[in-house]
């Protein structure tokens, strides 16, 4: 029976900014945790911060199998393609977790491939910052966000359990479970639309005459307009259906909105503005900290 | 010829917000100043707080006809209806300003009927809170804002000075001038538009389930989805072109972007991206401190 007890050795595979930071407070924990990443530069970088014990760039079938608990802190198709190839090394009884920002598309494939002898328990842990790489890594950016753990019947209790007890540990304010069917519409709404929504907004006009006139409302607006572009194209594809349906859901209140003002609709707009009020209310807490924001 | 000097009466006409973070600043640096507005309670207060020297809610012919300067924190059409009515009782060579966020519709008429021997200068300082009233009033809101005068070919020099003049001893941390016209573009882009978009969001979704698992970009997207439904209503039709307009160019920028995710056509999403990521960095300095806010 898999429990995450102090003597399991943890790998993080792919370590960026999240795979950096769970790290830092697994480290920080007690954890004996190692990485293996391409890149020789965040290696040294982890190592010399302590991040880590150990960690190599290379496919080490001996280095990979030491580990009991791996966590993929990898683009969606990287990880997908990393599993296929390599996944023979793997210590049988392993448990394997992500950081993934779509479930369906990533969730299904990999447990549908993986061997009988290794469970992989999908996790989303919404923490971010708008900087990457392990040098901006810190276990901060999870103590007001929300870590969410996406299992399936391909799941054991004692897997869905371990998962959620490494989100306790990490530090996360709130450990939640959602379907992936229901994390793939929360998050193409909450995260994707909102992404598309800067976006757009950011690309509408030369904004260099616009900067001194700027209130906060366009600078709150666009603040996730500043966007790694690979990355997010990748994450829209593999959540395509439900980012369209977001996206046309919000187009179809903003031209309900449209054409209200347009007729000078008073009981239209008033009624809108009310509910969005009431709403809005639901969403007062004090903005997460990131080492980013004052 | 008028100047803004320490003699100078100003009576600041609707004690609200704006009004008493006005007379709260030049109160401060000396002037003696007084108010109009409905409420006795705000009159109140703003005496008990010292933010007013004098304050009556009666139109008191002698009262308003000894000051100099008049700044007007009034809704719009309000602000229209009290000059018809009442600009008989101002004190010959008196100067006219205003906090009023649209000016073509203000300005020209204003400008139209006043008296040959007043001169209305119109501002929109650009600070805010989401909160309402004199009892929240604070000079801070000015420090990191924008204050913008806007001219027209009635003004005279020595106006425009004075009411830039103002500007600086509210503290404002740029003082800019704009036509009318470019006023209301600007503002109607990036004021009004995001406003349409934040409340459209908000009310996409039963929102209770989504508190939960909401990170921050959808939270500072819906941050001004808290709205005074008949200031902003009132404030969207005397600016209902330019607003449109701006609501169309948002809404075209969107369907580029929704049409490029539908046809996976990465090279356009990497193409508007990058362009997104480049504009927003114009942007990167820190947000305006308001008390709201950490």
């Amino acid at each position: 029976m898999w429990k995450l007890t102090k003597d399991k050795k943890i790998l993080i595979v792919g370590l960026g900014l999240l795979g950096g930071s769970y790290a830092e407070a697994l480290t920080d924990l007690g954890y004996h945790v190692g990485a293996l990443t391409r890149s020789e530069s965040s290696i040294k970088y982890a190592l010399e911060k302590g991040l880590i014990a150990e960690g190599t760039t290379e496919i080490d079938p001996e280095f990979i199998g030491k580990y009991d608990l791996l966590v993929f802190c990898l683009y969606p198709k990287v990880f997908l393609q990393w599993i296929k190839d390599n996944q023979k090394y793997i210590k049988s009884g392993a448990l394997i977790t992500d950081v993934t920002g779509v479930k369906r598309s990533v969730v299904y494939p990999i447990q549908s491939i993986l061997r009988d002898d290794l469970e992989f328990i999908a996790a989303h842990p919404m923490a971010g910052r708008e900087v990457y790489g392990v040098q901006n890594a810190t276990k901060k950016i999870f103590k007001n966000a929300n870590y969410i753990v996406i299992p399936t019947l391909k799941n054991t209790p004692e897997g869905i359990e371990a998962c959620e007890e490494l989100g306790r540990e990490l530090g996360f304010r709130s450990v939640k479970t959602l379907t992936p069917e229901q994390h793939d519409e929360m998050i193409g709404f909450l995260s994707q639309l909102t992404h598309c929504i800067a976006v757009s907004l950011m690309v509408c006009k030369d904004s260099e005459s616009l900067v001194d006139y700027t209130g906060d409302s366009f600078r709150d607006l666009t603040r996730i307009a500043k966007i790694n572009e690979s990355m997010w194209t990748e994450l829209f594809y593999m959540n395509k259906d439900e980012l369209l349906l977001q996206m046309e859901l919000f187009e179809e209140k903003f031209n309900i909105l449209k054409n209200a003002i347009k007729n000078e609709d008073t009981e239209t707009i008033h009624e809108i503005m009310k509910l969005s009020t009431e709403k809005r209310k639901l969403f007062d807490r004090e903005k997460t900290e990131t080492p980013d924001e004052k």
